[in-house]
This record gives structure tokens, C-alpha cells and sequence, in this order.
């Protein structure tokens, strides 16, 4: 199939770049023209001068997907897209756009007779040799008729354990890839995903932070442990109940260096975070782990907070404690 | 009546002021001289040269108050008291021992004739003047025949505004003093006031660094909103549903400073935080709230955490992210 | 002076008869004719049939007072008074709005010339006698001209103890009121009060339930202890760190009701308690504790989550754990 | 080699079979006969009739395995077996004892000339088949010694993926067995594992259910979406960043009962999740997230908490809130 990508950088060009390799041909556009250079020698993709080049490059129907930052850039090429394309045609965001504006912007295209599919995009780095998980919202016909494309990037079967009971499934997911639901639900499910992904990685962050600190000398000395952290995270991706990728990073990086020094502490975080949290709270749904989690991101990037001060405060008012003197 | 006090730091001296004003007598010692000298010229206190000589100081049935720091030194006098005195006599513990340790103090000191009373003391060093909140464990008899001396020592009615129905109550609470239950009761009433006296000044001071953040460039400028935070803790002394002393000791800090920017925001945790947390796993109760307000002051005295660092290199690992370096 | 008045359920009826008792003159309007009739006779409010008349009723430049529910009613009310309005008029919006809408409308009326404040408005039903605390943003030309109208609202000085160095402080907020900031800052401020009051209300009740958990069979019997919460709660109100209005209302509903058989632990959350959470979360402000107090209400109105039925799942899955049936 | 298995469940009865499959010879006692019978038909084992037979089967240096309920069970076997072993002999606890348990015990072992090591085995129904990984703590001397019988109960490499850098590690670990450190080190570590599943299952759960409630009627109909929990369980195990085997055993329940309705959600706990924050606690590492994911599961087992009674008094107290009645 044909496919336009605009938008090249490590994800788009990556998909352009498995497509290929899947027989499917790719016209491209990105400001900076090198990586279409690229892309256009690596993987036969067609280049295009500007987002009507991409849309003058593909037959009709045509279907484009816009791999930018969420917000502005990602607005700005599917507005421009819309102005360019026809009724029946597709503009996909594969991006990390929040859900809500797929929805806004899913119904202004549909009142164009344009598609619109959100595709919420896992995989990250490794996604050009393992496949991208891909989470679809929109309408059942423009889905359909991607298939291919969405079969060439998904991960496919591979060797991984069958789930029982997975034949009563729709068919897709086994290979890696779903139509979760109408325009939203695909970067809703993304952004789920990577809430949960936030609050597994503090449980293994904070577990492991226990290990290290088992031979704190504020412990007793009958009671310090000196732990071998590289080989408790490598023995527990065998056999343990919380086997899992997270883990094998962790395992990686301790391998590399037992003490991680080499990292600052200071941990960003991404919209993605962020909207989960507001979206158990819009729904009333408790979300300890996920909110913690998030709140530990924050608190990663600040010397100290106000609250803290605030916490010195009221120590000396009632009780004359002075805390250790500004930093 | 008569008190021997044991520990003369700035709690236990204050007692003997207290006390000295309603015409008590005090009986005291601390390995100090220093103190007992003042107390002798200041309130009239009887200074002993050691355990021995406070003892020999009081007629039976004697009281000692030991006011010192928990763990090894209350646990070296207790023992050495016991020693010296005689069945019918009660030795007290006013500071902030662990509770299970009164359990099996109390029923050490039960074999051997002795009373043994657990007092959590709240009032810092406001007591002097405002009165101490007694929280107090132990057997009924001994209890009563102190009760001039806690009578003394705590606030009183003042012009608090009565409880409706308060008459059906015990009537020493309305005083600032309880009996509270059996050995181990007042320290563990003491242990939950400090738990939630964490929870309210976490809530106060998350409230308040929300509020300092409002004008953080990260939000776009039409919702961004400089305030007036010590005006803002000064008027929601009147009126509001949170009115409080720590509000009021905030508001007091912030009038002095309003950045508070001489706090470092180090912030110190004593053993009543940790052992509420304790106490709400071992009976599983969920408390969610006290929990965080200890972890929050754990966070507050490190740089970075070790859980942070995993953070990023699980990062690194998935998606190539590179935090800020190596601090 | 005159003000009108839109809204005569509790608050805003209340409002009406604390300014008649200072002698304000009120113009009120209700969809409900009754309220109207009786503050017409109870604190001599002239009443409108509709919006109209309350405009009619009131000399330039005017000022009503919306009390309405936050949403649709609030929006339609000041929308329609827009159109009633002359410039250098006043809307103020007493309720509980989304302080962002305050933002929208305050531009919009700007626009047309008239004024728009947002008042935050704290006292329940205790502001009658008490008075409102109260929290307003706008511009300051208005809030100067309707000085008289929030001081007599606002509790005054009453006989709270001065804070130290509250002479640096705008005069207001010793009376109980502030000019908060700019349009919005006065429901973000309330916003954040309520999101304390929450987090308070927390701390003390998880404090309260292991108190009451001490008893519970599940400790080793030398570790149970049967505690009397009324007395406790009583006896914190006097020369403790934690004494408060909310420990007030505690202590109160403990002497009437020690076990609180009555209440169901069904608790509803209003908008700002999540408003408060979202804040932290744009402004990136780590607040574990207010976020931690909102979560237990959304999970006190469930009989289970669904979380917790993947939980089990899960441990049957790996461990054949087979939790108690279906309920 | 030679083992005394002491106690037979379901774990204890699995590790004799997995031991004889790899030619081991285990001597096995349980207070109930029947499983002994049954592993010696199965599995060649010899059966003892008490803690004395099951030593006198064995030829010195013995080492016996103990898995029973940890506690009492486990207690009084280990000394029972102490006197009954001699120097140079090894007791092993595979239970989930306290980590502090295994120190006092190794100590009063060392003293009597004999090995302790305790063991965590995780692997549970499945670890028969896929083995069990196994957190060891001792001395270095008996853990050599008894390498062949871990080898065996060890998963081993398997088909996973090695880690880089793996190879500088001890090479035990990518077996699936680690000598984790001294006396307690074994225990303490599998505490942590367990700590990290609490958290990573909490974290699926949360997710879990805020995707089902993705279309809760308190929201608004545009915002509101049907979502395919099953296929996005499933979709997630390819190429997502969260595959993990807690993932799979999701996807398998999910599967088999989309809405989980035979689960009623109410979650037990087990000594480890407390244990692991008891740890937290002492080691003043804040640990947020396995802490929240254990408090759910308290709040899971119970109809209200009285802190939510709490709550709904305050409420009632100072608005005028009336909760739904009493349940």
C-alpha cells in the first residue's frame, strides 16, 4: 500500500523504514529534509517538498500519518492536511496527542468527509526490530482498509506464549495491534499504557531503592544488609512473579553500573502522565499508584519544595526545631 | 503534692515551672547541674545528686517524672528508679517512648510492686504558659492520686468554646488531660496526635506550595496568577473551615517572610510518624494521608533518591531518553 | 449600600440577612418566589421577578451577587445580567466556580465594559453568625467600591489572637477578606482551601480509625488497647499542635455518638477538592496528601473497585489464591 | 545428592518432585501422611515419620529444607531440628519467614556449630514446571555445598534473552539463583519481590480500571468510551513497554470473563507487602507506591472504614452535608 508520513523524526522514520520492509511504499515530508534523504535511499520512500507534495504524491484514497509533537505542530499539519485532502481520504495522528483533541478534531473532519484515526504508538527505540504496539481509534471502514499497514508494523505473533482462550479475540490483538474503540480510544488506551507503565516502574524504583538502602548505617549493624543489587535484578527475570521488560532495563543498566551514578535522579515526565491521572479523577477512580508515581517525577526535579519550607515553618513555630540552615 | 523530676532539658524544666506556680514541689535532678541550679533559685526546686538522692528526697508513696530522651536513657533510668523505690511508688515516663516499650516496662515494674504511668506531653514550648495536653496510660489508683499534679500541668477550660454534650464525658478531658486506657495507652495516643499533627501540616503545606506555583512560566500566561500568600494564611484564620493552630503558626512565618526563603526545607521526622505508620499496618487500616506526610519528609533530606535514578536509566533503556547528567 | 442578589438558597439567603443586619439593601431573585418572600419580611429585601428586575431595582453603577450552583446556572445568570448591564456594573460570582471560567467570563465582560469578580465564599452554615471568610479576585477599582459590603460579610478581627508582624498585612485580611489577585484568584484560592480542608479531614479521620483499630482482634492480645475516642478527641482541643475547627467538629460528633453508627462513610467530593489535584498536576507540584484525601472519597462510595477484582485475578493467576466469592 | 524435605504442601511436595526429576534423593515428613505417600510412588522419595527419621535418613553433612507456614510452624521445626543435627549440618528455611527471624536464628545456630540458610522461592503453582527462583542467605560454605540442589530448582538460562553485561555477573544469577548476601539477605530479598508485585499489580489494576470506566455515565456523552478490555490486555503483551508476566495472567483472565464478575475484589495481604514497609520505614525511604498498593488491598476488605465515618461527620458538622443514611 502507499502510506504519506510527515513527520521524520527516530518514530517516523522507523515506520517508514518497517513499512518498507513490508513491500509498502512511503511518500515523506519533514522540515528538515536530511531524513528524508535518507529514508528515500534506505528505503525507496518518495520525498515531498511540503504536505501537498505528500498529498499530490498518493493516490485517492489516500491515508497520511502525522508523527509530530502533541500540540501545536500536530494541529497545525492536520488542519493543513484537511485543507489539502478529499472526502473518503485518511489523516492519522500516531503521535502522543491527548484523547480529547482527537475527539474535537475527529468530528471537525468527519463534517469534511475526512477520516481521522488516532493511533497510540508503543515501542519506542526498539520498535523497528520488535514492531509497534499499536492502539487505533475511529471509524471501522478507514481501519479496514489500512490493515496492511497496521499488520506490517505491529509486532506479529513472534514466539510469545499464546493466552488461553485468546481464539474468542478479535484476531488483531494477538499480532499487536487493536481497534480499541471510536476516535479517542486509541491515544486514551496509549495513555493508560504509559500510566501504568509510570507506576510499574516506581514499584521496581522504589523496591530496588529499599535493597540499596538495606545497608544504611541508620540501621542497626545486626540489621544492615549489603545487597548485590545487578544479580537480585537479574536472578528475578527468571522464575519471579515480576518478570517483565521493565525488569530487564533494570537488569541492563545495573549490569553496566551497580551504583548508577552516572544518572542525575532528575526525571521528566510526559503528557501522558499527566492525563491519566486527570482522567481517574474526572471518572472518581481511585489511582494511588499511578498519581504517586507521577508526584515522584515532580519531586524529582525540584532541590526542595515549598511545601518543605512550609513543613520547617510551622516545626520551629511550634516546637522550636530549627531544621538544618538554608541551603 | 510532691514530684520528682528526672531530666531537665527544656520540656522537663518547664514542668517544674508549671508545676512551681500551682505550689507543687519538685524534687529534681538532670546530669547537667546547671538546670536544677536555676530551677532551685527560679521555682524552688529541690535539687538531688543523683536517682538516689531523689528518692530519699520524696516521702512514700513517691512519684518520679522522667522527662528524657526515648530509647537507651529513659530505659537506664526506668530501670535504675525501680531499683531504688518501694512498692506503691510510681515511676512515670513524659517523653516520647515507643508504646510497646511501656507494655513491657509497665509489666516489669507490676512484678515488682510499681506503678508505672506512660504520659504523651504535647505543648512544646508553648506549654509554659498555655498548659500541656496529658495523654495519659496506666492503672486507675495511680493515676488518681497525681491527678493535682496533672490538673496543673494542663491548659484547663480556658475560653475554649465548650463541646455540645462535653458533660457526658470524663470531665478531666475538658482539663487538657485523659486517662486514655492501660500501659502503653498515652504514649499511643501521644504517637497518633503526632501522625496526624504530619498529615494536617502536609495538607497546609502541599496547599500552600500549589498556591506559590500558580505563577510558574510552565502554565500558559492567561492562567498564570501571582498571590499573596501571607495575606492568604492570614485570612483563612477567620472564618474558614480550616482554621487551626498550624494555620495560625503559618500565617505567622509567612508574615516574617514570605518566601520563607530562610528554611532550608530539610525536614526532620521523629519516631511518633514512623510508628503511626506502624501501627496502621499491623491493624490494617489504610492511612494513606499520615503516610505520605512521613515519606514527603523522608524525600525532603536527599538529594536524589536511588528509585529516581532507576527511573532513568529505565528510561534510557525504552526510549533512549537522556536525563540532565550526572549532577 | 445596594447590592442584588441572585440565588436565595442557604448561603445566598444568609448573605442577604448578615448585610441587612449591617445595613445593606438588598434587591433579590430566586426561580423559588418563597426565600424571597421571607427575607422580604425577615431582613427587608426587596424582591424581582426576574433578572430584569434586579437590575432595575439597583442605581448605576450596580453590583449583584451571584449564588448559584457552579455550571450551567452560574454561566446562564451572569450571561443574561451581562445583557442587562450597564458599563462600570458589577458581577460577582459567589459560588464555587472552575476558577479557569472565571478567567473566560472576567475577559468577555471586560470586553463590554463590566466588571467581574469571583468571590470564594467560606463559612457554611456557620457564616450567618461567624461570618464569610472571603476570598475575591478581580480588578481593584471594584472591590474598593464594594469595601463596605465584604467587611460587613467577613468576620472581622473578632477575638483571635493577632499574628506577630500581621500589621505588614493589607488591613482586609485581619477582617477576613482579601483582594486575592486578578480575575479567577479568588475561586483558585478557595479552590485551594477546600483542597487543605480535604486533606486535613483525612489526616484526622485515618488518625481516628487506628485509634479505634487498636482494639482490633487481629493484634496479639498484650497489644490491644480499647481506647475512648470522645475523651480524646476532647482533650486534643486543649494545648495540643493539632487543635483545629475540624478536631472541634470531631470532638462534637464523638460526645454525641462514640461508634458514628449513624453514618453510612458514604462521602461525597465537590468540584475544587479535584480542581485541586489538576492544579498540582499543570503546575507539576508534587501533593501526594491532598491527591491521597480525594482518592478516599471516590473509594468510600464503591462497594468494590474494579481494580480490585484484577487484583485477585491476577493472584489466582499466579498463585492460585482464591479470594472470598463473588459477593 | 541428598535433602530432608519438612512439610509437604503444595510447594514443599512440588520441590521433591522437581528435585527427583533432576536425581535427588529427598527424605520428606509432614504431619499428614498422604503426601508423603504420594511423592514416594511419584517421585522415589523416602518418608520419615518425625523430624528424627527424617535426620537419621539422612547421611552427614545433612541439610533439610523446611517449608512450612512461617511463624510457629516454622519456628518449632527449625529448633527441633537444631537438636536433633550436628555440626555441619544445614536447616534451611524456604518459607516466607521475617527476614529479623532468620537473623536471631542463624546467630543461635552459628552458636551450635550449625548452617542456617534462608530461601526465598518464588514461582508458586507454576514453579514445578518452569522452576523456582530462589533468594538464598548464609554463609558462603553449605551454599556452595549445596549448588546441585538449587541448580536444579532453578529455572536455569531458558530461552530468555541475555542481558548485556551479564557475563561479569555471578553466574548463578542467570540461572535463576542467587546467594543473596548473610543470614536474612535471602528472605529480605524475596520480601522486596514481593513488594514489587504489589506495586506493579496495583499499578495494572488502576489502569484496568480506569480504562472500564472510560465509560462511566458521570461523564460526559462525548467523552465517554466503550473500551475492549480483553484485546487491549492482550495487545499490550506484544510491543508494548508494560509486557510483563502479571500482563499475561491479565490478558488470561480477562479473557476467560471480560467484566471479572466472579470476583468479588476483595484482596488479601501477606506478611511480605507489610514487611516491605516496615523496611521502607526504617530506612527512611519513601516508598509511596508499595505502600499505596498495600493499603488498597486493606481498604479492599472491608464494607466502610470509620475514617470515612469520620469524614462524613466533619461534613455534616460544618456544611450541613447529610451523607446517604446509614447502611
Amino acid at each position: 500500500m502507499e502510506l504519506g508520513v510527515v513527520g521524520l523524526g527516530r518514530m517516523g522514520a522507523n515506520i517508514v523504514r518497517r513499512l518498507a520492509r513490508n513491500g509498502h511504499r512511503c511518500v515523506v515530508f519533514d522540515r528538515n529534509p536530511e531524513p528524508g534523504r535518507v529514508l528515500a535511499a534506505e528505503a525507496g520512500a518518495t520525498t515531498a517538498a511540503d504536505l501537498a507534495g505528500v498529498v499530490a504524491g498518493l493516490a485517492a484514497p489516500r491515508a497520511v500519518w502525522v508523527m509530530l509533537p502533541a500540540g501545536a505542530a500536530t494541529e497545525a499539519a492536520v488542519q493543513e492536511l484537511a485543507g489539502l485532502m478529499e472526502p473518503g481520504d485518511v489523516i492519522i495522528d500516531g503521535g502522543n496527542s491527548f484523547w480529547k483533541d482527537d475527539v474535537r478534531r475527529g468530528a471537525e473532519l468527519k463534517a469534511r468527509g475526512l477520516h481521522y484515526l488516532d493511533i497510540g504508538t508503543s515501542g519506542g527505540v526498539w520498535g523497528l526490530e520488535r514492531g509497534y504496539c499499536l492502539m487505533i481509534g475511529g471509524d471501522s471502514e478507514p481501519v479496514a482498509r489500512l490493515d496492511p499497514i497496521f499488520a506490517a508494523l505491529a509486532p506479529g505473533l513472534g514466539d510469545i506464549p499464546r493466552t488461553p482462550n485468546a481464539g474468542a479475540l478479535d484476531p488483531r490483538v494477538e499480532q499487536g495491534y487493536i481497534h480499541a474503540g471510536p476516535t479517542g480510544a486509541g491515544h486514551f488506551v496509549k495513555m493508560i499504557h504509559n500510566g501504568i507503565e509510570y507506576g510499574m516502574m516506581q514499584a521496581i524504583a522504589e523496591g530496588f531503592d529499599i535493597l540499596r538502602n538495606a545497608a544504611t548505617p541508620a540501621l542497626p549493624p545486626e540489621h544492615r544488609l549489603e545487597l548485590d543489587l545487578p544479580g537480585i535484578a537479574e536472578v528475578w527475570r527468571r522464575g519471579s512473579v515480576i518478570t517483565s521488560w521493565l525488569l530487564d532495563l533494570t537488569s541492563a543498566a545495573l549490569a553496566e553500573e551497580a551504583d548508577l551514578g552516572s544518572y542525575s535522579g532528575h526525571v521528566e515526565d510526559s503528557g501522558e502522565g499527566r492525563w491519566t491521572v486527570q482522567a481517574a479523577v474526572e471518572e472518581a477512580v481511585p489511582a494511588e499508584v499511578l498519581t504517586a508515581a507521577l508526584f515522584a517525577r515532580f519531586r524529582s526535579r525540584q532541590d526542595h519544595t515549598f511545601a518543605e519550607k512550609v513543613l520547617s515553618a510551622m516545626r520551629k513555630g511550634f516546637g522550636g526545631h530549627q531544621e538544618p540552615g538554608k541551603k
